[in-house]
């Protein structure tokens, strides 16, 4: 039987507004209750494709390659700016294999593990930690998302939480599920010692605010979804982000926690009022086809996404350049 | 390469009204620019398990041959009923071939081969064809469906519909994919070969309305969604239904249906009135854990659902039974 | 204190599909116990305002005087088309007085005289009754939705109901209210004597025939709210229609209730669906400024809204246009 | 021929993050060129009603009178808890007098003088100024809210700012209006000498981080809608908040303005963290009726809503009172 692995991390200040943020991974590989730290900064990278919508191995490489000189906490591979629905099982573990083997040893590794069952949740989440997950990203089921009630969704992170060998981060993407994990569930899972965050892409910051609040004796982490409301995330309580704007302008969501962990508030204000209209429009607005269109332009490779997502036409092209040239970034 | 067969078929008055339906299916095997002809009452069966949530193949084939008797024009396996996100991909094909061999040989099988990629769907109906599915009914992409723009749907449905060698059939069902297939894209879609009608499920009669109209001269077929409105489509030109509640009161939707083709306008709003409740009960109030139960106290195999899908509460049970007395059914 | 009539009516078969429909208005003034029956076609009338926004009487009474050759049952002021939100309390009875005065003595003159709180739409309601109104048509209450559960609106409305001395009639439009009147609210209120029916704007047929179904002992009459589906509605129970359509094509939509009433389906369903598009164009797609400029087309005084409704763009009126032309109304 | 002020104000260092607040009003009543500073807490005042329903303004004088001890910027009159859609235009200029002759004079007193119509907004608000409103706050008209394009809503605005002779507050509560007022027509009226600012209830904080944004160079200025994401309001670039918890924990509230102000982050957010519950309490989940029966336990007079407003059930009631006990407000 599984046996999952609770971690200990010596949490060092990431909620302390106002204060320098030193992180510390000694704490990562053993322990005794507490949680693991996950705070920090993440891309959710994307999953490159060539022009016969093969995913490009050595594209990946390259790219988490360029990326790795950037302070980042770790990587996300098959969050939603993965494809990851677009993946057969043999390609999602390729992919988590290859990044954990370029990617800097001291760096953490988030795996998008989520599927509709609970049994092939599992049985993702166990896969790619054997082939080197630090911890699994699971988005809530959704198709039958009239029935997926606080009860069922206690049950299904219950269960992968209790067979997986690494820590569980619960996923709420309501604008891709249509659904929003009720705050008591989340509430109940935080109690689990192998649920150790949540991912938080809905743009709430009453709920997040509210998250934090009422799991704060559960040493459980909310890390903002996207770079849009990180400020603000970090400012009610949250220690890091996955961003997909990190994909192309990394090094300042990173200099954006770190002005918010300083308490520099008035530049990191500046900063973030500039990075609203770029990342909504590689999220949101534009998605995936506008987030590897603008890897490309920032000497990343974007390259095609899997059908049917489209690339983006002429007229999508020049708004979503107008989004980044308005803001000073290209 | 694969080539789409494209079907002859008489199409014998499916949409008309006050008249007696007689159905051949002479034309099914061969033909010369006719789309085929699916007009009838299909149950999208339910995928049995076992109490370890193995798929129960024999309970499977006992419902299809208790269902056998009843006159419907076919079964769907794997359309929402189906728990299809649920499979593997092994065990989706394993059901339809089961099926396929169970079932009467007059009848049509339609499975359900939509996946979120366009090539996995492809691949999904090819293979599905092969163990015996005579037509595909390919659900709406859906994950990403900001981007899920009509070109894109176009492109994805096109694409499925060169390269599969049976009849595609659409399917839009909002409430579980939280999107709503544009009329246009219905409209462009109804033109090709070898796309033959969609399954549509939102209930809106004005949009089956308009969709009859604007595909008028593509031999286009609409098959309700639901048995909740089956008379209304009926009477807007819809040929057809497929009908979760035809799980368990078969031989009624089949009468309804009956009742709409011969000009029984009275009987069938008597006999509608009382579907509406079980059949919500079945669908959007209680979903396929209350679709199983009722299959339990109609003599069929309902069994467990697979996780996070979960059972009825008593309270939730004695509501759904309540739906089914107050209307005469139990 | 105010004492509500209670009607009677010989109610002669509008129910009856398939049957020739008879009216009689003899039992209109007097009765023991029925409620009156108000099935049949109305133009919810649009109000003319002048160059200079002033509500325009003259053109109001041309207008009606011109439509009162068409056979509807009666006419409906201050619906959602007749701008009544942008109208002062003096200028809501002005418009009924003189409806009133210049319309066939043989019609149903319905009012809306919905508002927010309880106690205005009492008084509204009263007021409208003493300027000649034969019905209140009495849309939900809407700014504080939340907390617009069944037991406020069965509150609501049975307080109008009560002291009413007009007949009531309740007026569901979610598209305006961001509400749905529960099913259990209708339900319990047709229980009411003075509460003979609804104007049912939803599009949801199921939930039209729901409601026929539950109300089935109470001589509730269910009007469709839309020409869109008024067919569809028919087939499933109700008795009419209040549709913003019949204000430019009332011969059509007359024809289409006749065809309905008479058991003329494939004619019905062949006129049904040229009619669609006109009526999404002059409802949904381009508002009451649609209407109004279709109105100036086919004969009638149409002119501008109030502010701030605004005049259609030279784009929108060619796609308006071409709602029509393109099913031969133009 | 009305002539709009424009407003002159030493606006100290609202949006100063880290820095103490310090507000004058000296600028209030003349000035050459900048908008007035709107920057500070108010609380959005309920109406009370006498247990028949009448306007109770005594104890209105006396709630205000209470409430005048607290450090807000000023009072806002018919915001969405004042219940004025139930008011009639005598009651809403009554209520605008008797708070202006009661309250501090040295505070602002902000009306809510929005209606369905232009005209009619532009009358209320110019009576309101003319019975002691020192600026209207005008919520977006919503009943044909398919035809609230930018267009309408920024001719509505511009017009109502042309005319009106106090400064007008922008209103955006698409929980109650069903409608969002875009970004762009933000932007476009914010250039307007005469619109000085919004109330922001949506609660997106990636939204108002843009309009702050967008509108930098305009002096205009963006008011948190509720107490629920006030922190992370200001800490985007707000100035202020119209909050309806701060009529029952309004020393609380300005307490989380003033760490904000000054910049003791950890502090405010254990504060905020602590008013989310009983905020959601009395807006989203209870309503103005919860609102006003925390009023009665905190010592002012909150009384009956006019219907179809209902008191709370006593197990509402019940979950009301745990929202303020489990945070340690009562």
């Amino acid at each position: 039987m599984l046996v999952p692995q609770v971690w200990s991390s010596a949490r060092l200040g990431a909620k302390g507004l106002g204060r320098c943020l030193v992180r510390s991974l000694t704490g990562w590989a053993s322990g005794e209750g507490r949680k693991v730290d996950i705070g920090g900064i993440y891309p959710p990278v994307t999953t490159p494709f060539t022009a016969t919508a093969e995913v490009d191995y050595g594209k990946l490489e390259e790219n988490i390659y360029k990326l790795g000189t950037i302070p980042f906490r770790g990587f996300v591979v098959q969050g939603s700016s993965g494809e990851f629905p677009y993946l057969t099982s043999i390609e999602r573990l390729e992919v988590v294999s290859r990044v954990r083997q370029v990617m800097p040893k001291d760096k953490l590794l988030i795996a998008g593990s989520g599927c509709e069952s609970t049994q092939a949740t599992v049985e993702m989440t166990v896969s790619m930690a054997q082939v080197g997950a630090d911890a699994a990203l699971v988005v809530t089921p959704c198709y039958y998302r009239g029935r997926m009630t606080s009860t069922a969704l206690i049950y299904h992170y219950t269960k992968v939480a209790d067979l997986s060998p690494i820590p569980v981060v619960l996923y709420n993407v309501p604008a891709n599920t249509g659904l929003d994990l009720p705050v008591d569930a989340v509430v109940t899972l935080s109690q689990h010692p192998n649920i150790v965050g949540i991912k938080e892409s809905g743009g709430d910051v009453t709920r997040v605010g509210l998250i934090v609040h009422k799991t704060k004796k559960q040493d459980f982490q909310v890390l903002a979804g996207s770079a849009g409301f990180l400020l603000a995330s970090y400012a009610i309580g949250a220690v890091g982000g996955i961003c997909a704007l990190a994909n192309v302008l990394g090094a300042q969501v990173c200099q954006l926690e770190r002005l918010c962990l300083t308490g520099q508030w008035e530049d990191a204000q500046a900063l973030q009022h500039r990075l609203i209209e770029p990342n909504t429009a590689v999220t949101r607005r534009f998605g995936i086809p506008g987030l590897k269109k603008t890897m490309d332009w920032f000497g990343y490779y974007g390259g095609p996404c899997r059908a049917p997502l489209s690339t983006l036409s002429p007229d999508e092209e020049a708004k979503l350049h107008l989004d980044f040239t308005t803001n000073g970034w290209l």
